[in-house]
């Protein structure tokens, strides 16, 4: 039975401990907020619950095997630094942390603690990415041409980050998990609009990644798109892929599409055509991703595996992150070498 | 009743043909082109036409007041400028030329000749775009929060340009239509997964233009795409526009929503919320473009006027296709100061 | 503060306790059900819930104001009748009785006791049902043209219904709230592709119901449908809507079409012309439709005032259902005149 | 070489001209027509057509072999009568008659003057219903559960049929041409809420036909709707279609769907469950379908063959569409038995 302890019960929060409750091998044995309206809330929800406002009392808990950190990112680094020093194993909402240093410093602590380190990448634990990447695994795709996201809406500003920090660790994490070739370079462009606070914040960017061999991945962020718009594209030299989250019922469509060259002597005429064929739209297993994070680990935890979105993975989404914010600030292409 | 020789009756040409026949108060006297079975073709349809294979005897005719050039883009100039010499007026199909000096020179010859250079912008004259422009005017959409274009699908690859060169110059002129701003700089990406004919050329691309003031505008081009979309977003500060050219039922979309701050002293929370309100899908005039750009041109002809999309217009399109090329191959964001 | 009591906590019958919570003016006093297992889930969630398994306890009981009845329908009429004897205002879920016979008594019953008789038609109190009667009202639609009803998915068959009785009441109680007419004869035809159970019920139904001026609607019904769809028609000679309640962002539709007539010598020609004019999507209240139904209730029952959806509503909609019933047996033409 | 004439040049007659002239082994020699300004406009078009206003000169003539006739329907019987008795092939707008009983004579004359009766139904030569026919004959739907038609629009009305005479002949010779029952009753119900030209024909209607087995196919036809629809259908045990004729990139999406009986013994539980599957959409063939029908025609002409579409199917459609317009008037089921 794994104990675990949930730090941080804010807008987040009360999700992990929902899934993490139909969990059968794990237990929630407490929950810490600085907020005690918020943890008496809980607390009617969830009458057993145990309740603190001292994060520091439950790493030091014998009670308690793991935690789970779903504070503001700022603080990321230290609630998970202090929770792997006392031995706990950490499951730490994207991205892991502010900066890449203290990844790098985490990922060094679990490895010296021996313990679990997992980002809650929830994404790629959906059953529309996870059916991509099978496809991908069975070579169906053929070789990659581009990679395309976006991910725009009307959105609800946050008062920490920039569109860049609130909505690229979902669409980073995704790329890193489906494209296996290293980026090499970011060019970001962006434009804030509004000013709220005091502060002017990006609220729409566009980010370009360029991997070694050329291949372009290109990312749309906005916070003031009138319609809701999560949309990715694949094209490959085999099949084109159209991966729409908000489409529940044709979430992946294939298509059986491709370019074809063609010599063509005829003068104005192109010396490339195309073909269409056929679309497929699998069934694409619907079961919560949260859950699944929660499973994976706790099953990680037991077995003393290592997760599918590590503390490596979560800092290359956070270096993917710091180099667009660089790009975003010198307007400058910002070449990189991930972890 | 003006007279009107088509220079170039390839892939284009019978368009123009096609729509001066609308016109009553002009003819087309003559067409020209190479291809002495394109002509043949052309002559079944309209048995009258009197046709050549040389443009320079059409240049040097009394009979011909105006030319509509549809011919490649690379000889544009060259044709436009004998024209415009023998006291031609003349309208060229977009992009007016190959480079930014060669239009300055077309706009100073016919300045000197006082003749009638207009650039076959034809996405200026759909009902959509005029719906947007007359919004704009009307001061709807309030102050400009950002310009996005998508302009995708799985196309028919051109032989002698790449993805940039044969889709932006109809973002560029709608965006230079509806967009009242200086650019200030361009940032391209691209990438050239599929080679053909021995060359490697762009056909995905993604363009950023920045205006003074920071606004940004974006573009992106891809003959890769399993999907075909043809999709503007315009955000403003009261309203919102989605124009989706391949909707024809819902061309324009007209958002009533806005970003408002609100001051929330709530921890957690965020400090800008959104609102949503009506949506509102007006009527657009469904006129082919193509027959308004042949009436403006002949009443500009008849009257002496300054065509809506005359040369300087056309100039602007080239520049910024130009410095995008620029970024595209020195992959930095390229500074501009557009005629 | 109206003491309620909830009878049935099956499917339903949370839903109507998680929206009583919201009403301040009322509190649930007691929750029966037959289920034991059921009961004690509920005390889980709701731990100061007073449970039994006796409904004619609560009946009987001084502490109680009101009942909600979401039993099954076949139960509907005793309970209802019981508990309006012993004084209790009642909710009853839709459709209030099986036969028309009983409803009337209970309609009776109630005007007797001088108690609320109130029907659960959630659909009635839909932000985009409102928004339609509103219209109405404000003579937007010009004259009913007719009324098109389709309801169809792939669904989970009802062990006791056939897909009339299942999904029939909701379009039903929608049309009597939005049509002034007076329904004049029902006609339906039906099939019963699948058997279960050794039972041969309707899974696909189409139901014809005309009006006493000629006027129709008309309700697709259907449990073997690929797709699901939830979509109203209602044309009118000023305007026409579409009501669609799967898409949320675009709910009510209104379009500014007609039909005028067109006098024309021409041979060949149609004499009545289309024309179409803007669209417009009005922002529609998505307030949780059983919340309004609960505030309702209680505001009813604390002022003496006659709910919208009262006993003779819901009895209007049995006789409907049963004079369909008729129909798809009988496969005649069904006259009738509703109470 | 077959030789044609087109009797009838209105608002259809110009379609089979053009696509009978991409058949190499035919040619239009003549056409017919009552209206000269019409004929001169032909004339234009195809400066090389005879043209005439007495269809009867062409019947008489020995340089035709087949007529085309596209005139309007109460003419049909008149004019084929006379063309098959003068020895010509006919190829005939449909419906083929206006009465069964004409049909009737028609294929009687055709049998024993031994020439070619087919009728233009032409949806049955799109590549989406052909695809659909071979899904049926390769046993992927497994056993028919419904048949389901929208076909609604704000449409032109004509001058002289009601919306029935006008759309279901459409519909009613694909689903013949698709499901392989034999019809054993229809039930039609309309309405007419506008009126034109002093008369009240029905503007919307819904046409149920029950098959012997109780298998239910139904018709929503409507020339007053806001938005257009033009969709099919089509349950099956195995496998469900929905064909919609105005999405060209997904005409025909298969839903490996179905619907599985569960013997589940909880208490309100459902006894019949549903899953979903996989959605394919094949590639369809876009060939214009007229010209399919032309080069049929001609085709059986030259080889004496019997017509996909002959004159025993065109009678099938007249006969159901005279049973709807009886159920219509009589408001009765009206029991039937095709030819």
């Amino acid at each position: 039975m794994v104990r675990i302890a949930v730090i941080g019960c804010g807008y987040w929060g009360p999700n992990p401990i929902r899934n993490f409750f139909k969990v059968p091998t794990c237990e929630i044995a407490a929950i810490a907020d600085l907020d005690r309206a918020r943890l008496d809330y809980l607390r009617r929800l969830y009458p057993a619950l145990r309740t603190t406002s001292s994060a520091q009392q439950l790493f030091e808990s014998q009670e308690i095997d793991a935690v789970v950190i779903a504070t503001p990112v700022t603080t990321h680094y230290a609630l998970a630094r202090e929770a792997l020093r006392r031995g706990k194993h950490v499951l730490v909402e994207k991205p892991i942390t502010s900066r890449a240093s203290e990844a790098r410093e985490l990922i060094r602590l679990a490895d010296e603690q021996r313990r679990v380190l997992m980002v809650d990448h929830t994404f790629v634990f959906t059953g529309a990415v996870r059916k991509i990447r099978d496809m991908i695994d069975a070579g169906e795709l053929g070789e990659l041409y581009y990679y395309d996201s976006v991910r725009i809406n009307l959105g609800i500003f946050q008062h920490d980050v920039n569109v860049l920090g609130d909505l690229a660790p979902h669409d980073f994490s995704i790329m890193r998990f489906l494209v296996d070739k290293q980026p090499a370079a970011v060019t970001a462009v962006g434009a804030a609009p509004v000013s709220w606070g005091g502060w002017k914040r990006e609220s729409v960017a566009h980010v370009a990644i360029q991997f070694a061999d050329g291949t372009l991945a290109h990312f749309h962020l906005n916070w003031l798109s009138p319609t809701k718009i999560r949309r990715t594209l694949i094209g490959g030299s085999r099949r084109m892929i159209v991966y729409d989250h908000l489409d529940p019922d044709n979430q992946v469509k294939i298509f059986d599409n491709g370019v074809s060259i063609r010599t063509d002597p005829e003068r104005y005429k192109a010396l490339v055509e195309y073909r269409t064929g056929d679309m497929f739209t699998p069934k694409v297993d619907q079961t919560e991703a949260l859950e699944l994070v929660c499973r994976h680990f706790v099953e990680c935890v037991e077995q003393g595996t290592r997760p599918l979105t590590d503390g490596t993975v979560g800092l290359e989404v956070v270096e993917l992150l710091e180099a667009a914010q660089e790009s975003l600030e010198t307007q400058q292409r910002v070449p990189l070498r991930l972890a």
